[in-house]
């Protein structure tokens, strides 16, 4: 309905006006830094191509998404991931072309465990029979299945599980039941509402071969089971499943919780997968408790359609080793390198709206002219462009990750395992740190946004509410850098068995040297200069993560101090040890280079010497400790620091440009590319908000709420 | 519906076994500790007598909410407040008798503006004959009202607002207009749907008694405005104003906006308020550009109803100084008292949950029995127990406050403005500190529950996302700890004028001795005795405060440096100063208390050094560079925090028991007294999700959404 706000315009200098007057200041080259940061796998290209076509599809307006109730809201989410998949039919996208449709998108998909959990698992677990049964139905989505394995009472201690198969050899059946309350599954995904299959993990309970009445637990075991009726779609007899109800984000997942009640099915028609995906999604315990390592043996032989099980106790090598690390792995590799965007989504939004938004002049200046742009404020810098110094950290860390990745399993593929547990603890660690600095940056730039953050128009309410789920998913961000810790202090009590011959790999030359002078107390006092030269500054984060590497390898190996009495170091060292592979990475990807036009080269290098200072201020007594950095360099960091962003500053918005986070993904009135923030926030207020169609009745004496509507106050209660 | 699930229990030990066992292990009384923290006032007395008066009503059932619309919440969160109004005629509840029940009842009210802000600003502000027409209107509810100063573009820097009041010397009226779009009021919270008058702010344009037709601004001023019709409850003409739309939480709160195009009103029907309220709500910006302080002259002379309005331009003392100063740092301390008990809450839910919670057993234990609480690990209590700490600290900080609050405000009456400048700097550097360490606290509990932290039975959902608007409302966290720094740079000054003089106040004191300590180097190199004092802690953030406050004078009095380049630095400061009284007012509390039991002073004691230590660690190479600490004890802090926490652990479930948090308010499976953690959360997913009533087509190439529906996917669509 058009009224007088439709002529109404911003006051000058508006957005367009102040964000072209921020490009044309810096002489930096957006489509060549994009290009860089992501063409390589023609990301971009897929990008500017899926686009238009997902943007003209009514059903992914994300107008009012932010208006539905939860059940709505999944229904959206539903008929959304449905109509995905129909146009991967259509338009015969690759998965990638699928995944950056569904990127665009940004619905957690609702059978997203179907594509990632339940095919991969059967495609890199099951045997051939396995397979040639299972895979036609899962991937024409024929049926649709879950991976059940976490329970209400046990997460990270898979060995901890509940639920129980039991084998009756009488039927030829296996017997799943739910002793208690806790052993119900819980948190699966896609299984709440849409699965009709799902992997379940399970005691395995079989019987001695010697006292055929007991039943012996060999631990937890997958089985494939149905779930559901493939007709009316509702649970099969003896099992009781739904959706967990609301969470903080994933609005769209229908995470489930399942019971089973002596619920029998026959190996026949469901032969179960047998190789031992648990071990792996528990790495993380059996690494440090290697003593049940023995366990690894317990597989089943070929156990094929209706065949009676027979078991081998001795350790039997599982099939595919590189599996067994590579998944968990895996997806924490990912997460490291997905991280960069998710907060590189959340700068580019604090980024463009702070140099709009304006408050105050300069109290020491003329005060003429317009406001400061706040983006001019030290205390919003300080909050804003470390983080995106942070989105290129993180970038050139999820490549070298990657890499690391693709290097050990291509040894691992060959038999050589030496790779492996450097791989293990690098994905730990960085999976720990990069998550964090992904979380509490959208947070942090949220905050800085002041109070048009706190609103709709920010487009950062569902990206932080998803990403909330990252620092304790697969694999806790406290928990994991156990693993860290534990192979550093290997690495060291290895180096201080010989300190004096050659480093088998880097951190073994490194840790050796540490010994060596160590024991020549005074001569090793010269501190880095970590003001003049950037290669000190990478050796400073080194030299502090070993010299704590040390004090852990002292703790736990010399006095023998009680592991868990010693978690919060532990925790810090990985910290260290994560920080230092990043700034040395980023470095090293920057020496390297050949390609970037010397503008983009000298912008990153203060990136780099940004990033790594301000993480250096934050932990200054940590460098000092380990006479990585003396006082004086330490005093310095505040000025130095300051003194990058105000030469990042006049970039920074072409800094976030480059990655070409499209308009459609932010959802953001503030982080729009054509600066009009008001304009859309008006829209969003004015002409989308359906709660300015109601009008209501504000007498408190009355009982009824929506003006005219007759209703008593009777509807809004049927509700609760 | 009954099935298999309802005879099932959870593993043992269940959770009111381990809670039970807690218990025992403390000898700390809680009814003493409560009575100690919440009976001062009546609040536990309230607390009980209304809680089951509020249990009673279906309509504030929380089963539902987290469940409902955007539109469907709004709703609700009208019906409540309007029962709630109804209910205090009733039960004839006094204003704290109405709050508690509010308190409980946990929704923002969408009358809070009309209560607090709009009548408030009548009662104190007004003329006489202003009160007498309008405060029957507003207390019966007769009319409701709202509080419009933000606008789209301008927040803090309230001289920048862009509405227009033009006065029409020839038909005696006002004349509201919007300029731009940016002129739009904004987050003007109870004006969006409800309100149909509001006090409205805006530029006062007069005619220059020279030339008449020329109009000059005279600054912000407030009016009062009927701005919907009290039959239809439609905007009056020339009037656009609705809600702005979703925002991270206050989701019962209908912020608007509101422009006006060329809107007339006579000043006979409704005089304005001519008490200059916008100028304490800018007194952040005014008290550090004192020049603009002539402006507090720009009162109008009594314009009572239909007068010509005449003007004098010469400064005139308001007419009650107290109110200038008195709101923003009442609603500071405010929120500095409240703090607590927010973050009581995810403590107890914390607390709680992670003693109910177990996982792993010590692996270098003999590992028989249950699995460990994870409260046993360091790495969990390092999250969860310096917070239980800081619960303790927001208290007696919140009183001390409030304290300084009501004798500062006792001074102004009588004429004595000397404690007006502490008062201010001291509530904006807390307001800055505690909301921070409450919202980052809530946050910090979540992830250190696991994934049940991501849940909605963590009851912490809503609470969080209301929370978050905290450290950006009511002076920007970041933006108002200037105001400390600039007091205590004033300070400094004064000190360093004549340092051999006896100090005016204790800062004074400690400023002098710090420059006379100052100048013979090498006498002050004594660092304090933390580890063995607990006086010497407090002395020791006093000294680091002291030292900050100095280099800040240093830099902009002796070097002259620019202000905005110092802001970082002075944010700094203004966290060493309120830390600084954090630690000093609860050594104090203890110090001087005669009543505690004691266990209770001996844990509270611990608690005072936990909070102390645990943020000097996090600090440690301030306290280091300021000589407050020595090398050697803040390398022991680690492990000093470390002990800390195995001695409060035993008491950690009392400590938060204390708080006395009903079960009601709390809202959280995993936070209940009774230790039903398991039990709770399957009911909320069983028994009480709505998802679960619908039944899907997981089929992606079928449109149909819901199974049997027949509706091929056009309802969900419908609603974008």
């Amino acid at each position: 309905m058009p009224d007088f706000t439709d002529n109404l315009r911003p006051s000058q200098p508006d957005g367009p006006t102040t964000l072209a007057r921020e490009r044309r200041q810096s002489n930096i080259a957006t489509e060549e830094l994009g290009h860089h940061l992501l063409a390589s796998d023609g990301f971009l290209e897929r990008q500017a191509r899926i686009l238009p076509i997902i943007q003209q599809e009514p059903l992914f307006s994300k107008d009012q998404q932010q208006n539905l109730s939860r059940p709505e809201r999944f229904k959206l989410g539903v008929a959304r991931a449905k109509l995905l998949r129909r146009m991967r039919d259509t338009h015969r996208w690759s998965y990638l072309e699928y995944q950056m449709a569904e990127y665009l998108v940004d619905d957690v998909s609702p059978y997203f465990l179907h594509m990632e959990m339940f095919i991969t698992t059967i495609r890199e677990q099951a045997s051939d029979e396995q397979q040639a049964y299972w895979l036609p139905l899962t991937k024409s989505w024929k049926i649709i299945g879950a991976y059940a394995q976490t329970e209400l009472g046990h997460g990270s201690n898979v060995r901890g599980l509940e639920l129980e198969a039991r084998w009756d050899s009488r039927t030829k059946e296996f017997v799943l039941h739910s002793p208690t309350l806790t052993a119900s599954k819980w948190w699966n995904g896609s299984l709440g509402r849409l699965a009709n299959h799902a992997i379940v993990v399970a005691q395995l309970l079989l019987p001695d071969p010697g006292s055929p009445d007991i039943y012996v637990s060999h631990g937890p075991h997958p089985f494939i089971v149905q779930v559901r009726d493939m007709k009316t779609h509702q649970p099969l007899n003896g099992i009781v499943v739904g959706d967990i109800g609301p969470k903080y984000g994933y609005i769209t997942m229908d995470n489930a919780y399942m019971l089973f009640d002596q619920f029998r099915f026959v190996t026949r028609l469901y032969p179960y997968c047998h190789v031992t995906h648990y071990i792996y999604r528990s790495l993380d315990y059996l690494s440090i408790t290697p003593r049940y390592s023995g366990l690894f043996g317990l597989v089943c032989n070929s156990p094929v359609q209706g065949q009676v099980i027979t078991l081998t106790r001795i350790y039997t090598k599982p099939e595919k080793p590189a599996l067994i690390y590579g998944s968990l792995t895996y997806v924490r590799s990912n997460m490291v390198h997905r991280a960069r965007l998710v907060l590189a989504r959340a700068v580019t939004v604090a980024v463009r709206y702070s140099s709009v938004r304006r408050q105050f002049q300069d109290r020491d200046g003329d005060k003429k002219g317009p406001e400061m742009s706040v983006l001019d404020y030290p205390t919003v810098q300080i909050r804003i462009l470390p983080l995106l110094a942070t989105t290129y950290a993180l970038h050139y860390t999820g490549l070298a990750m990657q890499t690391v990745y693709k290097n050990a399993r291509q040894d691992i593929e060959k038999g050589n395992f030496n790779s492996l547990a450097h791989m293990h603890s690098m994905s730990s660690g960085l999976k720990s740190l990069c998550t964090i600095l992904a979380t509490d940056g959208i947070e942090t730039c949220r905050r800085a946004m002041g109070g048009h953050g706190f609103g709709g128009g920010s487009g950062l309410i569902q990206v932080n509410n998803d990403y909330l789920s990252k620092p304790t998913v697969e694999g806790d961000n406290w928990m994991i850098t156990q693993q860290v810790a534990a192979y550093l202090i290997k690495k060291m009590t290895a180096a201080a068995e010989s300190p004096d011959t050659a480093g088998a790999d880097e951190t073994d030359a490194r840790f050796k040297e540490f010994i060596r002078n160590k024991r020549c107390l005074g001569s090793e006092k010269r501190t880095y200069d970590i003001l003049n030269s950037d290669l000190d500054v990478v050796k400073s984060f080194e030299l502090r993560a070993t010299a704590m590497a040390y004090d852990a390898y002292e703790q736990r190996v010399m006095k023998k101090q009680n592991w868990n009495s010693l978690l919060i170091q532990l925790h810090k060292l990985s910290r260290a040890q994560s920080e230092s592979i990043i700034v040395a990475t980023f470095f090293d990807a920057l020496s390297n280079d050949k390609t970037l036009s010397t503008p983009i080269k000298s912008v990153l290098w203060d990136c780099f010497r940004l990033f790594a200072l301000y993480s250096m201020e934050n932990e200054s007594f940590e460098f000092f400790r380990s006479n990585a950095v003396s006082q004086a360099d330490l005093n310095a960091l505040a000025s130095r620091v300051q003194d990058l962003m105000a030469r990042i500053r006049p970039h920074a918005v072409k800094l976030v440009d480059s990655w070409m986070v499209p308009d459609y993904l932010l959802d953001s009135a503030l982080g729009r590319y054509d600066g009009r923030v008001y304009e859309d926030l008006f829209n969003r207020a004015h002409r989308l908000n359906p709660l300015n169609r109601i009008t209501f009745n504000p007498n408190y004496w009355e009982d009824e709420i929506v003006k005219g509507s007759g209703d008593n106050g009777g509807g809004i209660l049927s509700k609760l």
